[in-house]
C-alpha cells in the first residue's frame, strides 16, 4: 500500500460491466502494466464450437469492436450463418453473429490443435490490436453450474436459454481446474488488484475459487467497484441472486461483505456511500470507500472511473 | 437390361458436372427412384470443420441453392466470417461463405456427437427439401491423394491451394475405408447405374475403389456421360490428368477405355461420336453410344440430358 502509482495492475472481470472498466484501465495505463484476468466459468460449446463469452466481451470491448447497445457480440454484425442454421434446425437459443463466429471457429480449431486458451486469446488479441494482456482464468474447463428449484443448468443455458427464469439457490463449479501459471504470476507481480463491477457469484468467485488465487490476492491491496448501484444491478441477474443466495438486500455493503477479508477499498456510486455500514478490512482497518460515477455508458466514463480507481488506490 | 424404364437409378457423382446431371435426374424421376452416390475423397478439415465439397455441391445443386456462375458454394452468399478470419490470420486459401459455413459447422458438430456422415447428409437434405437420396460414398475418411513431381498433397490442397500447378503422376486413396451399407444396398437394388460427367480419377474411381462397389456395379447396366467434350473438360483438371496419368489424349474414347469392363453405354457430345473407335463391353458386345447435348448450363439442359440418358438406358 504505497502512496505511489501502482506499477502492475490486475483486474478481475466478467462480461460487460467488468469489460468497460477494463477498457478504461487499458486507456489509463500502459499495456505492459495491465493484466485482465477473465472468468471462463461461462465457457461452453455451442454448434460444437468453444465459446468463451466473458473473454470475448473483454477482448471485443478493448478492441472497440463490441456492440455497446446490444450488450453482447460485435458491432456491425450480421447473422447469415445463424439464419441458415435455423433452416437446418440447429440450435438457435444462443445467437452467434458472422464476425463473432470467426473467433469461435478459429479458437476451436486451435484448441483442437493443442494450443492453450491462454495462447489463443493472446493470438486473437494481437490480431485485434489489444495491447493489455487478457488472461482466461484457466486453461481447463471449469463450468459454473446454476442450481435452481427446477434443476441444475450450466450458466449460459440458465441465463440465455431459460432467461434466468428460476431463482438461483446455489452456484458451484463443475470441475477441479487450476489457474493458469500466467494468472498466478500476474497476481504475484501485482501492486494492485481491482475487482471489476462484475457479478461476484458467477464472474469473480469462479476466479477466486481456483487454487492459489485467493491467498495470493489476500496479500495485495484490493479495490472492488460495486456492481450494485442504488439497490440494483446495471445489467444481469445479480440483485436477485444476492437475495436468493446471499439472503441479503442488493447494496454495495452486501458486495463488501461478500468479499470480506479481501478488500482494501470499495468504490460505490455517488449517494450509495451514505447508507454504507462501517466495514472493516481483514487487518482491522476501516474499509476505505470512494464515491464516484460508476455507470459506464461511454468510453469517457470508463476512462474517468478507471483514473479515479487508480488515484484512490494510490492513496490507500 | 430390360426394355422398360429403370425403376431404381443410381448415379455416381463428383462435384459440378455430376451434380448438374443429378439435378436433371432428380427432376426426371420420382425421388424414391433415385440415389446419388457421391465422392467423399475430397473431404477434408478446414478451420477445424469437416468439409465435404462434392456432397455439398450435389446437395446445394439439387436444392437449387448452388451458385451456378461461381461454380462452388451457395448463391447469394456473403463472406463476413472469412473477412474476420483473415483479420485473425486464419487460413483463407479455401473460401467458406457465411451460409455455407452453417453446413460445415452443423455437420462437424453432429459428427462429433457420433452421427454418421450418411445420417447427417440425410438430415441436411431434408431441411433443404431435397427429395432424392444423396449418399456419401463412405462414412469413413478416405482422402484422395495427389502425387506430383514436387510432392504429395490432399486433393483440395492441390486443386485449390496450389491451383493444380503441378502435373499429377498418380492418384491414390489414403485409407482403407469401406462403402456404407446404404451405398452397397442402393447399387444392389439398381436397375441402372449412371456415371455422371465427373472426373474418373478423382471423382468416380474413389467410389469404384471401395471394396464391393466395382463388382456390384459390374452386374448392372452402366451408362457413363463423358466429361470430355470436343477434346477438353468442361471444368477442372481432367484433360491434363488424362495426358499425365492415362498417357492418352482427352477424348470420350479415353473415358470409355478408363471404365473398360464396366460400361454398357456411353453418352458423348454431338460430333464426338464420329471419332470414337469401336469399343466393346465386357461381355463382347459393341459399346452402345448416344450422341447428345451434354453441356449443362441451365436446369433445362440438365433435365433434357437426364431424360435422354434414361431413354437411352431403356433401349440398351
Amino acid at each position: 500500500m504505497s502512496a505511489t502509482r501502482p506499477k502492475q495492475v490486475v483486474c478481475l472481470s466478467g462480461g460487460v460491466g467488468g469489460a468497460r472498466l477494463c477498457h478504461g484501465l487499458a486507456r489509463a495505463l500502459p499495456p505492459e502494466q495491465l493484466t485482465l484476468i477473465v472468468n471462463t466459468g461461462d465457457d461452453f460449446r455451442h454448434w460444437g464450437l468453444y465459446i468463451s463469452p466473458d473473454v470475448d466481451t473483454v477482448m471485443y470491448t478493448l478492441a472497440d469492436l463490441a456492440d455497446v447497445a446490444r450488450g453482447w457480440g460485435l458491432a456491425e454484425e450480421s447473422f447469415t450463418t445463424l439464419e441458415m442454421v435455423t433452416r437446418y434446425g440447429g440450435e438457435t437459443w444462443f445467437q452467434l453473429g458472422d464476425r463473432d463466429l470467426a473467433t469461435h471457429v478459429l479458437r476451436s480449431q486451435w484448441l483442437q490443435e493443442g494450443q492453450t486458451l491462454t495462447a489463443i486469446t493472446g493470438r486473437l488479441c494481437g490480431s485485434l490490436g489489444v495491447g493489455a494482456t487478457i488472461l482466461p482464468m484457466s486453461d481447463a474447463p471449469c463450468p459454473t453450474m446454476i442450481e435452481t428449484v427446477t434443476g441444475t443448468l450450466s450458466f449460459q443455458r440458465w441465463l440465455v436459454q431459460e432467461r434466468a427464469a428460476h431463482d438461483v439457490l446455489r452456484v458451484f463449479s463443475n470441475g477441479d481446474a487450476r489457474a493458469s501459471d500466467q494468472v498466478l504470476r500476474a497476481i504475484e507481480a501485482a501492486d494492485l488488484v481491482v475487482f471489476g463491477p462484475s457479478n461476484p457469484y458467477v464472474s469473480v468467485d469462479p476466479i477466486l475459487a481456483l487454487p492459489g488465487v485467493r491467498e495470493r490476492i489476500a496479500r495485495k491491496p484490493v479495490v472492488a467497484v460495486s456492481p450494485i448501484v442504488h439497490g440494483a444491478a446495471i445489467k444481469g441477474p445479480l440483485a436477485r441472486m444476492l437475495q436468493t443466495i446471499g439472503k441479503t438486500e442488493p447494496t454495495p455493503g452486501a458486495i463488501a461483505e461478500h468479499y470480506a477479508g479481501l478488500l482494501t477499498g470499495l468504490v460505490v456510486e455517488h449517494g450509495d456511500d451514505a447508507s454504507l455500514p462501517a466495514l472493516m478490512t481483514h487487518d482491522g482497518h476501516a474499509l476505505r470507500v470512494l464515491a464516484s460515477s460508476t455507470i459506464m455508458q461511454t468510453r469517457e466514463q470508463s476512462l474517468l472511473l478507471a483514473r479515479e480507481v487508480l488515484q484512490f488506490a494510490e492513496n490507500l
